[in-house]
């Protein structure tokens, strides 16, 4: 839709996998719309993941004992942060909507996404206390995951053995994204890429690519427990 | 227990932090046990998150198309990984129990310690396609999650706000460690120190050096859905 800004976060070393074909689908689909979209390419920027004492720019609150998410929320506040954490904050900030882009690592988002979640989505830019779930500070935008899984499409049902694919969704969407206030769209699973021919993997990103032209017209999920654990 | 390996992968920045605490008791309740304990402390280690080319020291098998998991599945085959990878490798074989210790951020673990799983863990080390669940390489191994949350018991009940804390363990217990075919131990969650009185810290660091003494009589869980989502 024209006018919308989106932000990208990309992490994938490869650009000719099939994550890199994703975002740059995504990236081509919705400029077309007239959308400005901005990436975050965490791998090529070599994006730090550990929240550190470095992230504070000042002085600590308390220097005696270092609290991570104490002195991250002060130094938010003192405008004090890293840099490279204002940046990303400004580019969210701006974000109507937000699309991770990522392979399944371990059921979850690989370290240099998380480190991202960790140190960019901090109290009192994405959320306080109170101020969270549905009052979190990033509320009135749109979150979705794509990723990529290595398992097949049947390992991830209630009855396979990892489990309904949902399952490992929970901390992403509603812990962290619901969390900070933001509506989630359904996921984009593409299943195991590895396993598929090139006509499939192509599909995969085709059907991405469809679903992105209405993409603005979606409903968001309904994020409690049902959706994730309900029958 | 007299002759037993304990690896404890720890990631708080602070020493004298709960987490801190907890780390040292388990190091002395262990030690005066007789058991061998290794710890590694991966803040202090600068030990670094980021899955990249880097960790295969060697040539690459596919130099133009880089796909982390097969180059590290080859490059453990080679004996071509990264040194710091081989290190921690060593470390857990040789364990008898792992305990990871950690304060919650964002439903799942500090990008330090994702790092760790997502490079150390890597298939023909941990598993293989077959060889996962509990056909998983690290199988005989006891795995244990110790943490800290910054919400409360309350929040994290089926009625609460941020759903039952077996749900965000999922990922954790049954999609890392089970797959890697460890028998997971309950694990221990110390609830929201920060709220907490002196007191009622030392009360939740002297019931996990108390746990300690039986550790080795303890049963694992049923590693399965039900643990997690039943009622």
């Amino acid at each position: 839709m024209a006018g919308k800004k989106v932000l990208i976060v990309y992490a994938h070393q490869e650009p000719t996998s099939l994550n890199g074909s994703l975002k740059k689908v995504a990236e081509d689909e919705l400029s077309r719309q007239g959308c400005t979209v901005t990436v975050s390419d965490l791998y090529s920027m070599n994006f730090e993941p550990r929240a550190t004492r470095k992230d504070i720019t000042g002085a600590c609150s308390n220097p005696e004992f270092f609290s991570y998410g104490v002195e991250a929320y002060e130094a938010y506040k003192k405008r004090s942060l890293a840099r490279d954490i204002i940046d990303e904050q400004k580019k969210v900030q701006e974000a109507d909507l937000v699309i991770f882009q990522f392979p399944l690592y371990w059921f979850s988002v690989p370290a240099i996404l998380k480190g991202w979640m960790d140190r960019v989505l901090c109290q009192g830019f994405a959320f306080d206390i109170p101020g969270f779930y549905d009052s979190g500070f990033l509320k009135g935008k749109l979150g979705l995951l794509s990723l990529t899984t290595g398992s097949t499409a049947e390992m991830y049902t209630k009855a396979g053995v990892s489990g309904d694919f949902r399952y490992f969704l929970w901390p992403l969407q509603h812990g962290t994204l619901h969390f900070c206030g933001f509506k989630v769209l359904a996921p984009q699973i593409s299943f195991a890429p590895e396993y598929a021919s090139e006509e499939e993997r192509k599909g995969m990103v085709a059907s991405w690519a469809q679903r992105l032209k209405t993409i603005w017209t979606e409903e968001p999920i309904n994020c409690t427990p049902p959706w994730y654990f309900g029958q």
